[in-house]
């Protein structure tokens, strides 16, 4: 790296850290999780506004570390038991979620006037729920380790997997303009295999790594080996076709199951807390302010078209929470499932590139991510079920 | 990032944190610091032979981190009253050590039939002591808090800042083939000024930076204003014109000063133990394991003129160690300033692409490089004074 990159990595992750606590904090105060502070840093640091975070190399280099750190601290405090037993709620939920904003999007894309493949984009970009976004929440309103909590975490993973199923499909049909059947159930086949092999396997062996560097005397070696474990299962999740989020959340589940678990815990939480925030602050950084002024002629289209797209993903996924049974809020879990993220901007990005996507249809749809995003964390704060246990303190 | 890249990076990260710490554990095991199994699991792990952690950018970038935070570290456990009061022997000590070895090196170079322009090279890249490798090994035996630790400290952070205008000068050199006098004092002057305003400017604006987000309620404003105020004062040094690592070590110098130091510690701690052997595997991972076959016949001239350029580079540091006055152990202070790190792998990259060096010369100043970093750990372990306190609990 030479000295002009490094200061620019080094301004930008400063920025990134004390913009996203700053705003954070300001948020917490108005009664929001602060996510939704850091989120809003990021639209402010970003390129399209001060610049002072630009979606350099390193940074989003720091944010995947954020990401995939958070994911593994959430697996660590999630009951696998407890989720397994959600499973079936969660699928039957992650489905019916991923159909209704499909259909909505497809059809509202139609009846804007643009062809099948634009409209199957949009549908598509519509289905993933963002884990990152959505664990994140539930952690800081304590709700992560209730019924609801593991329901919406279980259902998106599920929808994690099968959006990257969907997203597969929709690639081979935007370059080929045909795809077939076999391809996308293996790929869905591939990804819920490895779920399943990494917890059937990764318990013994995340027992086994623990006990083995519990003799160690030199500093940090609990910590460090359970970080390597967990970029482990994140890269198994990717070469298994899956996303590695999937797999540093599985790692965090197997640790979960060890008698470390809470030193893991402990060591884990600054680090978590200096990286998580850059990965919130960036997704912020991807929005550009320009397409959010309504007086301008030619960013109207774009901006009707994003606010009929957040609607229908909003209601769909809001809907597909009352698909699950027993006693549960489903409003909660339907308000859970609202937040799209990465998953939604990589299709975006996708359907722009092979040419899918014309500018202002692409510009509605990272609108829409964007508005799903950061109408969740206020939606899930002011519908969260009275009898929960208390926020978790600071 | 794409896919491929990703993937790398996740295998790389977590090679360099398992085997770091196994590795460091072993070293530990057999009585030397564990700084030395890590830099014996860069080479293992390094291009030239596993290849599974190789130097890409990301690979860099968490090892960038890694120094900052582990100097940043050091700054906090340093107490700046100290460090003021062995100012004067620091500065005459380091003035010693960098005119013994590049006096040793030239002459070396000069009588194995080298002209004058490589030989003021190779005498310039054996100048710089590396902080970094100096320190983490005083903290790990017990003896940075110590007069003894404290001369070394102050003594490498000045003759990291003179290596800084040997290195300006020196590239000037090879460039235009003279050099002003007026570049060179300047480099300097900025260099120390930088130092001395950043610790002037920075004791109160720490403290208020402390008082400000002590009233923070969300999770870890403490340790990411700490880390952002640690990256902004590298990115002040480099901008100066001194090494980014020189600012954070002020960054924690001056956050020292503060009533959370304490709480900074800990939150820092289980960070710099993951990030930290990054640092170190990658430095290990840059030897070239090909140039240590005694056997090849192309090999021999080098591993000569690295053998005395070794010596050279290890005696005129320890000689300047006996520069230095007062009840201490000079020969642990001499042992201390003998590791040269990136400093004189950055002299000796620079050399070779300008031309200045030819190859064999190249690789003798990296092997001699290699060679004071590695004799450093059980030289200093051995000349450790009785009296020192207890080593640092794990």
């Amino acid at each position: 790296m030479d000295h002009g990159e490094l200061g620019t990595f080094l301004l930008a992750f400063a920025a990134a850290l004390l913009g996203g606590k700053l705003f954070g904090e300001l948020a917490e105060r108005i009664g929001q999780p602060a996510v939704l502070g850091e989120l809003a840093a990021g639209v402010l640091l970003g390129p399209s506004l001060l610049g002072l975070v630009p979606l350099t190399t390193g940074i989003l280099l720091v944010a995947e570390i954020g990401v995939l750190l958070l994911l593994f601290e959430v697996g660590l405090e999630t009951d696998l038991t407890e989720l397994i037993r959600v499973g079936g709620v969660a699928i039957v939920v992650a489905v019916v979620g991923m159909a209704l904003p499909f259909l909505g999007g497809y059809l509202v894309t139609r009846a804007s006037g643009f062809g099948a493949l634009t409209a199957i984009f949009v549908g598509a970009a519509l289905t993933a729920t963002s884990i990152g976004i959505t664990s994140r929440v539930l952690s800081e309103i304590g709700m992560l380790a209730t019924r609801e909590g593991q329901i919406i975490l279980g259902a998106a993973v599920a929808d994690d997997i099968l959006g990257l199923v969907v997203l597969a499909v929709v690639s081979r049909l935007a370059a080929t303009g045909s795809v077939g059947v076999g391809t996308a159930l293996r790929a869905a086949g591939l990804s819920f295999a490895f779920l399943f092999l990494a917890i059937v396997v990764g318990v013994p062996l995340g027992r086994f790594l623990v006990r083995f560097v519990g003799r160690a005397r030199v500093r940090g070696v609990l910590v460090a080996a359970a970080i390597a474990f967990a970029l482990l299962g994140a890269l198994g999740a990717a070469k298994a076709g899956s996303a590695a989020i999937v797999g540093a959340l599985a790692a965090g589940l197997v640790l979960a199951r060890t008698d470390r678990r809470h030193d893991i815990q402990k060591a884990l939480e600054p680090i978590v807390d200096v990286f998580a925030p850059v990965f919130f602050v960036s997704i912020g950084a991807q929005v550009d302010v320009r397409y959010l002024n309504p007086v301008a002629a030619n960013s109207r289209p774009a901006l009707l078209l994003a606010l009929a797209l957040t609607v229908v993903g909003t209601v769909g996924k809001f809907a597909a929470g009352f698909a699950a049974w027993g006693k549960v809020r489903c409003s909660f879990i339907g308000a859970g499932m609202v937040p799209r993220g990465e998953v939604g901007l990589i299709f975006a990005q996708i359907g722009k590139e092979s040419g899918a996507l014309p500018e202002p249809v692409f510009v509605a749809v990272v609108l829409a991510v964007f508005a799903t995003t950061f109408l969740t964390p206020p939606l899930l704060a002011a519908l969260r079920p009275a009898r929960s246990p208390a926020a978790r303190p600071n």
